[in-house]
């Protein structure tokens, strides 16, 4: 890596919370294409049902910047929602909850090494950056459990 | 957002090839725990097979870095392997490739506006971002083909 290159500022804080909302936007479309009674009984291969999964990001997203923000960490928890209105309903509420606490987190917590919910040590950004990605990966679950019942998933492009 | 916390360097230019490098390595594993004669057979819900989905990364991935840093672009095609041993073999040979080329991706094109493949405009540091995360999404569509092939998938948190 040339200098140069290797010290550029890649990524702001700014430009990771809109990318972690524009995910969550795509997140959100994935949840409503549901059909309800689908939402929390539907699996294959005796994995979650995509309710389930989407609980855990409940429990991973304001949970996170909570703990980066504060310095004072929960045991990790799933959501707790069991329909699709409840589950959208917080999933707005943490829409709006992220973009408040996420300017609150200190900038040296995305550098220091965290131990996120009491058990997984890394360095803040790496928390974060593993919540957008394990939220990608069970969305792409979610794709494949929604092509099994024969709905159409959002496109992957439409993040707004 | 704090003026502090909006201008912090979040992301280096080397730590977004590790993080890409790292997913890299889990699929690399997903695209192995595939029985041979169902990587590029099996599938759910007319979808595309695993096999057919890693080649659409190869296609994103070191002609993605190779656009980037040479403002040259191919118009976009999915690599061409067609058994399980040629596709890892290629696909070793791309995690060579991505080490030599990326630190040659000049600084301004990550933040410029780019045509990658002649048609998707965005700045480059959002066309490799795209390309990971859809190597996350379908990564994760394989594991629910895995699952549903009664094969554990690797676990998701192994990036070594």
């Amino acid at each position: 890596m040339t200098t140069e290159t290797a010290s550029i500022n890649l990524l702001t804080a700014d430009a990771l919370l809109q990318n972690w909302q524009g995910h969550r936007r795509l997140t959100r479309k994935t949840i409503e294409a549901f059909p309800e009674e689908k939402l929390f009984q539907f699996s294959i291969g005796g994995m979650r049902s995509f309710g389930e999964m989407a609980c855990e990001m409940l429990g991973m997203t304001v949970p996170m910047v909570e703990g980066l923000s504060t310095g004072k960490w929960a045991k990790f928890e799933s959501g707790k929602p069991a329909t699709k209105s409840e589950l959208l309903h917080q999933w707005d509420a943490q829409t709006e909850q992220l973009n408040e606490k996420f300017p609150q987190i200190p900038p040296h917590s995305f550098s220091e090494m965290q131990k996120a919910f009491g058990q997984w040590e890394m360095p803040g950004l790496a928390g974060i950056q593993y919540a957008i990605d394990n939220e990608i990966h069970h969305r792409g679950e979610g794709y494949v459990y929604l092509r099994a019942l024969g709905v159409e998933p959002p496109p992957f492009w439409d993040r707004y």
